[in-house]
């Protein structure tokens, strides 16, 4: 019954499908007694708290509230699904101002009512500039935030196993970078295949046209579970983002990349998948081994990302970059 | 990284919203490696399958299938939320002959692919009735099948928490028997509120109509549910099912009445909520303590559990009771 911590975790977005299935599993998993739920919408947001009741979690204090300001309050990790869902009739532009906006609000609350929060984690998409306006309008330090990118590795990982018929637990370091979806990096040399390189396996035992389309299906793993199940992923996404919160509270080490604000020589005033380490001591990147081949892929992701940084830049949702150290002094 | 067993479990419905937590809390639980994921609608058996791979879980081998031989040939342990919802327009006897025929189907299906299973856990409403309808036609021993019915306890204990301004866990030994929703019987006097039996607190700190309210709110649970979240409960049935199949694994002890296979000089033929331990040999009852008042609670709530399961008779859905040995030996 011992938990990795005492301190609270607030989930913004908890009445949703991943917020709801956070909690469960924040609980299953044991992280802290003091689970508090947060929504916009109270309904819904006192009915996952409800059926969190029902399980019978004992030694644990589950609290629900719509008020943001109480939900942050002494909160020291905070994990947010709370962006709006891509609807009918939307452009991409849209939902970009939309939940660029919902990510400022909450930097700016962060800001307001938990600045000494040790460590947020941003799951709402675009994650890589939610993540980014979260961080510029908070005034926390870089290495205390992260955001969901590991999706697209493991399942890059899932699909290389099932093209060559053997367990996930096969493919070992298996790695993109960048920005996630159609932008991100897939570093084919750092992955291991039943104790091969995947770089020597492609145009041999796996037809360059199959490695390709291989990486289209991982591409396009979010839709094909929309096809499939007719709603958009939630465990996956929730449990993973957990385990982030729980390898940030000292807990079991999270395996795959996360995006995290990258500040060198070659790329800057970005927030994007590297490769990773989080503990209790925040989010640490390290620079990406790879083929120049790889390399180029990765610079032409950052290049997209800093395309979509400056279109929340000409909304006005955060300032130029050479402002930026005006919201957050730790961003040089 | 150790699991309770090496031994299949088969979860049937995973495609729904049940089914699918049931499957991500099997695997958090590190319950076995061998999961198998059943539903007769395979594209979103399939997206399951694809969110949990995308999990990354280490060490496991998940497989899904929309045939019941496959998914049950081999399994040890089966869970099953694979009833048909409530629908508009529906009658109770609807939903009754439905779920009851679903049942029957998989108690045969038991029976033809895996009649050695150890145990069967049913959640589809009603609980008490598709969990008797599959022992009869599975032919297994009453031990080695329990249903779903510690939620009306845990929600018991819940509002008497909330009433009292107490953390759910000072509310001990939170005990309904019986059937499920209005029929069950509450039983005041085996629960300690802070330390005080129920019992004593209704009537003098807890006025009389303060206690029945709370239990109509206990017997609407799973309708408030339904009306703060647009959706029946899930996480709840979910969480609490795979429990019971953990403590059937030789796992942690669960701690809620079990519905269980009754056969003694008062109460026979039904299956029901009663004071009932889960191990590795299965689920066993003992005579449940109450007042006299309590007891005829019980009795009126197995005697309308009669009336149901005579409905089911009198559907053809299983013979009468004295043919029942003649499909199981095993209930005489």
């Amino acid at each position: 019954m011992e938990f990795l911590t005492n301190e609270k975790l607030t989930i913004v977005g908890a009445a949703g499908m991943i917020g709801s299935n956070m909690a469960q599993t924040a609980l299953m998993m044991r992280l802290t007694p003091e689970i508090c739920l947060y929504d916009p919408f109270a309904p819904a947001l006192e009915g996952v708290w409800e059926e969190l009741r029902h399980c019978a979690f004992e030694g644990v204090n589950i609290t629900w509230t719509s008020d943001i300001r109480e939900a942050l309050t002494g909160a020291k990790y905070v994990v947010s699904s709370g962006g709006a869902a891509r609807k009918a009739g939307m452009t991409r532009e849209d939902l970009l101002k939309g939940n660029a906006e919902i990510a400022a609000q909450l930097g700016k609350d962060i800001r307001a009512y938990c600045p000494d929060v040790k460590h947020v984690v941003v799951v709402f998409n675009p994650a890589d500039i939610t993540g980014l306006v979260t961080l510029i309008h908070s005034g926390i330090e870089p290495s205390r935030i992260s955001t969901l990118a590991a999706l697209d590795s493991t399942r890059l990982r899932s699909e290389l196993a099932k093209y060559f018929g053997i367990s996930p637990d096969e493919v070992r370091n298996c790695r993109t970078y960048g920005g996630h979806g159609e932008q991100m990096a897939v570093f084919a040399s750092t992955t291991l295949v039943a104790g091969r390189p995947l770089s020597e396996l492609i145009g041999t035992e796996m037809p360059e046209a199959d490695w390709h389309a291989l990486q289209q299906r991982v591409i396009q793993g979010g839709k094909h579970i929309i096809d499939l199940r007719g709603r958009s992923s939630f465990q996956s996404p929730a449990y993973l983002s957990i385990r982030m919160i729980a390898a940030a509270m000292g807990g079991e080490a999270f395996g795959y990349p996360a995006g995290v604000y990258v500040h060198n020589d070659e790329f800057d005033h970005i927030l994007m998948a590297m490769e990773s380490e989080i503990t209790a001591d925040g989010v640490r990147y390290k620079n990406v081994q790879g083929t120049p081949e790889e390399h180029a892929t990765l610079t032409e992701s950052y290049r997209h990302l800093c395309t979509l940084r400056d279109e929340v830049i000409g909304m006005g949702i955060v300032p130029p970059v050479a402002e930026w150290s005006s919201l957050n002094p730790h961003l040089k």
